[in-house]
């Protein structure tokens, strides 16, 4: 929001939060990623899982006007690698996609989901806050684990 | 983010998540809220007083371009009751704040925390998301007495 015209602050804003998500997904045991949950909870690698299947139909729904979500997010990966290529091919196309995100789009409403109109900004910030929210509880964790989480503020 | 000089936006989505964090202080019987914590973290009752302790030097801050972070945020309340008159103390800081908080002033540069140098737009996003990570906490502590959290999407 450095000007009108600008969208630069909320990539950089999202790509800050990814960084910090990797960082959490690095700092957990591999077993631990895949199999440790509180009580009815999921994993920290479903939950990645999660927020990174999400991230490829909400950058095309954005640039495209077009909202399609898949119905099957395919399985959960088996390994901390997996997680991780599953993250990064998910960032990957957020930076792809952003040069297309005009200021006039975060501005326009839509209905991504049935029930939800909102503007496009709205919508980004919902699923960032989806990440950040997961995240908080990857956190808990590894406290539960005796690990400490990387510091909040680092991005 | 309406147009240039909206900043509704943003006091809409920082007030709706301080209406779920509410929601998430009631989910929890008074001495959970108050007690409850996992291993080598602080219940969720100390997690609120963080966020609403910063909130009157946050926009204090913004709107008077002058930041005093207090040394001493006093004690963690030691009632539900308590937990909840500080968090809508707070919110209604926000509330009132709000109409001297200009998307001009969101876009300035400032340095609210040494070693922080970014937009006031950046500074407020931070605050909130530490809300939304800290509230994913108390999700899960939630989950570990076998209280549903309320849903994410409802604000």
């Amino acid at each position: 929001m450095t000007h009108d015209d600008d969208t630069a602050w909320l990539r950089d804003h999202w790509l800050g939060h990814r960084r910090l998500t990797r960082t959490t997904v690095l700092a957990f045991p591999e077993r631990d990623l895949l199999e440790y949950a509180a009580p009815g909870m999921r994993p920290f690698a479903a939950m990645v899982h999660e927020v990174a299947s999400l991230t490829g139909p909400l950058v095309d729904g954005v640039v495209e006007r077009s909202w399609t979500w898949p119905r099957d997010r395919g399985p959960v990966p088996d390994s901390k690698d997996g997680v991780l290529a599953l993250l990064d091919a998910a960032t990957e196309r957020i930076e792809r996609a952003w040069p297309s995100v005009t200021a006039a789009r975060l501005r326009e409403v839509d209905t991504p989901i049935p029930r939800r109109t909102e503007t496009v900004l709205a919508t980004l910030l919902y699923f960032i806050d989806n990440e950040i929210h997961h995240r908080g509880q990857g956190y808990v964790y590894l406290r539960s684990l005796g690990i400490e989480p990387p510091p909040f503020y680092r991005r």
